[in-house]
């Protein structure tokens, strides 16, 4: 078995378990990491159970912190998630939705480089994509860049070793070139969870539930959970 | 009273003390951010309340997480803490030592700019320094210009707003050059906690111990809490 280790940041939304797939399918050992911060989408991390579990990682972490200590944003605090309409659908759109949560990605990188650093990883997986989530600034390439530099500049790894990559393999891709990609590699996707509400089924309006059944049109493919 | 915003990162140890007293000199509402992260040191909380109260801060927030979850640091597992000789004293010196926790900086900024994000903060302090942590890749310039570019690329405040700036007054400060500032502004170093072991008093053998020892030797004053 290969030796390779990998890091993925696993939600257990669509995104972050195709990367969790494709890491396993590039050979890594896969180290699941999951954050239950204090969003209200806690049926996610069952679903991240069920994603590690499918995938056969070699260990899934759940760490746990309350970024809803000062909110800002509707995932961690009372605004409303909005629905009806998807806040950021376009490359063209500026206005960031009110579901971005104040540095999330970069919480989520640096918590990923340290338990990469730790148990020695090569690469942090993220399922970050620009394409539908154009509307967050840290969901963009510019970012992901910078993130790298400073990874590199502020780890062990990074200046004595081998370094630690950032691997964001859905970057530019749409949601129906990411349900293409997950398919090929054999991804499950009843596992996964995608609805910013609490419910017991997904809403079908939200900005998260809207993209999803979009891509599945797209591609031509049956959302096993249809939204 | 001014408006201005600045989110403090204090331990409770001599830097970021320093740094939160910097800020209130500066006219800044500060708002506290500490982190209980599995470390050994939790006498440092309690010295970062103290310190709160007596600078007069706007807030302290506490944020609990576990680092030691996957270890990697002599600060949040199980290896010891080197004590007798300072680790790492000089910009040489190019070994890391054992006490580097992977990431932390990066952590912690992450997590000072969401909540400065979240509550309009202009600014984050952070209490790093290059001159006596020269070991440390993330108390270096680089790493704090590379998480500068990366919080002004992958925030709402950075893409939208006024954006958020690291504050790291003490980068290219001695330990004796930190107390010389600090004592001009008022720093009641009696506070402060700077101890890795956590006994009952400082153990006065650890590099940090050494550090702050040799700082008010050099500018000739005496520590109120003498190690």
């Amino acid at each position: 078995m290969s030796s390779k280790k990998a890091v993925v940041l696993l939600s257990g939304g669509l995104d972050s378990t195709t990367c969790a797939y494709l890491a396993k399918h590039e050979g890594y050992k896969v180290y699941a990491l999951s954050f239950d911060y204090g969003q209200r989408l806690v049926r996610e991390i069952e679903s991240a159970k069920k994603v590690a579990a499918a995938v056969g990682v070699a260990e899934h972490l759940v760490m746990k912190f309350d970024l809803g200590m000062w909110g800002g944003s509707a995932l961690t605090s009372d605004i409303d998630v909005p629905t009806g309409h998807v806040a950021a659908p376009t490359i063209e759109t500026t206005r960031i939705p009110v579901t971005y949560v104040p540095g999330r990605n970069m919480i989520f990188l640096s918590l990923g480089v340290s338990y990469a650093e730790a148990i020695g990883a090569d690469k942090v997986f993220i399922g970050v994509n620009s394409i539908d989530y154009s509307g967050y600034p840290d969901c963009r390439p510019e970012f992901v860049q910078a993130m790298q530099k400073a990874i590199d500049l502020g780890t062990k790894a990074g200046v004595e070793g081998k370094g630690i990559h950032v691997e964001a393999p859905l970057l530019m891709l749409t949601k129906a070139g990411i349900i293409e990609l997950g398919t090929r590699v054999g991804v499950d996707y009843s596992l996964t969870w995608s609805c910013y509400q609490g419910g017991e089924k997904p809403c079908g309006a939200c900005d998260s539930c809207l993209l999803r059944r979009k891509g599945f049109q797209e591609c031509g493919r049956v959302d096993p959970i249809d939204v």
